[in-house]
């Protein structure tokens, strides 16, 4: 991937066989060093700069009910784990400085597997939000591989854009796409699947590379990390990452703010093969940014308008109030993983 | 616990039946609010006040690897996560300021365990770190139970105690137990066992109240946070978290100091019940404090002298160099969970 650390070898050295401290030595030169760091990996704790108010978020990725194996592949599970949590950190308005993972994987996960997981992580920083990245984190053996991410960012003392803050007549934007992740989950579930309907690499592969675009919004979406500063900059009223669709996340704003939003049909058509309105309104895992600004405001660049805050609550498209049915195309779980 | 949210109720409510929104809105109240907090849970990202440099870690305890349900209650498991990050922190000189944990549990979990936990977690920070608690968090669904909390803390402005301070002549000194936890975990593992030795709650509790002592240490340490920043102000050379063994917690300082320590068999002699010497040098997981200072400082009152640093490498007593034989009591691990 960057060519710094060499590509990771696949050498049939596992986690159980080798031991975490092995492990960790393959693993911390490939994750580069953050602006913010003072005291990297290797200490009780990271040391870091802060500026003043800093904000924290944590988010959870499990094999099984968030991923699997036969459609992801380690660098983009690690690049995901960076970008969701990342966007929330940009949600509030700050800039990210730091990530912390606690990765856990069954004694038999090849060596090279967590190389490339962390390549992921450290390519989805830099790309996404240049001068950060993992600065520690803890590796144990677990029968679930699960990466857990903290992400730390810094207000640069301003303050910090919540979901309480739209006011009746404020625009409501949104930076990022919205309906690309969703529909790349629903054909995977759909047709990346063999014939007994079990999660396949082949039959992913195949999709590609006509659905590239739905597909790498859900395995490796590119969250506009820079646009949640450039919303602070412009006097975002409020802001908050779309993580399990735009109905149900416009309506947590909606109603932490006391306002109404009513969305805009035209702006919200989609136009890429294989998406849907039911996949802009109710899909999630976009990791797009949805803000309000001041009536009259100029937008910055990344952001597009989608619609108005009124009095009044909820969310209303076409004189109809919308129901966020929620994100959840695990649900029901039934054990399997893949 | 604390009276404040009421007892955790056992109405047969689980993860999976109730979902994740209904349980976080039981678990919440019960968290309370941190010192440091400008925007608590409910936001994208937690907002924190921070006075200059932050520190940050994460640990992880996973079900079969790391713990019992057998041998560990909830408010345990709860209270030993918080602890053992909160230990991380103090080691570096800083003041613990925010906790945020990322749960996974099976769909069957009832909630009333999850409130048990989250009043573990509390009753920790409340009592080893005034002013501290859980600031945010994720809940996931999972096969395999895991806490992973990633504690943050505050410098103050001053520099952070990092394992590289040491220098020869300096005064090597221990605050809190060491060797009780590894004796209460060899004596579940002897003794709290059925007979087919597997972990049994009942055989657990016939231990008590005999060995209540080192039980405790393994199953809720009271690591002595407070000790951290005391050593920073008594101008702490280097400062580690003893989790792994003092030996070769010690020969980590040691080597990152460039210095070699020799310890003074009289002040390791072990005075509690079913503790050995090997379980003073070898055993894990006390969360005691290990650290350095100035040759004629005076030590702050919970520490203790335990050796002397000389010119030199590793860590000696009697004349005889000790290795760390590391700490790792479910080495070889089975699967068996229990």
């Amino acid at each position: 991937m960057n060519g710094r650390s060499g590509p990771p070898s696949r050498t049939g050295a596992t986690l159980g066989r080798e031991g975490e401290s092995a492990a960790l030595a393959r693993i911390l030169p490939r994750l580069g060093s953050a602006r913010a760091s003072l005291v990297g990996p290797g200490d009780d704790a990271a040391v870091l700069t802060a500026a003043g108010p800093i904000v924290a978020t944590t988010d959870t990725m499990v094999h099984g009910p968030d991923f699997r194996l036969a459609w992801s592949a380690p660098f983009q599970l690690g690049w995901k784990a960076a970008a969701t949590n990342l966007s929330d950190v940009a949600a509030m308005g700050a800039r990210p400085t730091a990530l912390l993972v606690a990765l856990t994987a069954p004694q038999d996960t090849e060596l090279a597997v967590l190389e490339e997981l962390a390549d992921g992580l450290r390519a989805g920083c830099e790309e996404l939000a240049p001068g950060c990245t993992v600065v520690g984190g803890d590796l144990a053996v677990s029968p679930t591989l699960t990466i857990a991410v903290t992400a730390l960012g810094d207000l640069d003392g301003k303050p910090a854009i919540q979901r309480s803050g739209a006011r009746p007549g404020d625009i409501l934007a949104i930076a990022g796409d919205v309906g690309l992740a969703g529909a790349g989950l629903s054909l995977l579930f759909a047709r990346g699947v063999d014939a007994e309907g079990n999660p396949s690499a082949e039959a992913a592969a195949a999709l590609r590379p006509e659905f590239d675009r739905i597909l790498d919004a859900q395995l490796s979406p590119r969250s506009p990390i820079g646009a949640g500063l450039a919303a602070a900059e412009a006097g975002a009223t409020s802001m908050i990452d779309i993580s399990d669709g735009l109905v149900k996340d416009a309506g947590r704003v909606a109603r932490a703010s006391g306002v109404q939003f009513v969305l805009a049909p035209d702006a919200l058509a989609p136009t890429e093969p294989g998406v849907t309105l039911d996949h802009v309104l109710y899909g999630g895992e976009d990791h797009a940014l949805l803000a309000t600004f001041p009536p009259g405001a100029t937008l910055p660049s990344d952001f597009r308008r989608i619609g108005i805050a009124l009095a009044g609550s909820g969310v209303v498209l076409d004189g109809t109030p919308l129901h966020g049915r929620g994100w959840d195309p695990y649900a029901g779980w039934d054990g399997a993983a893949g």
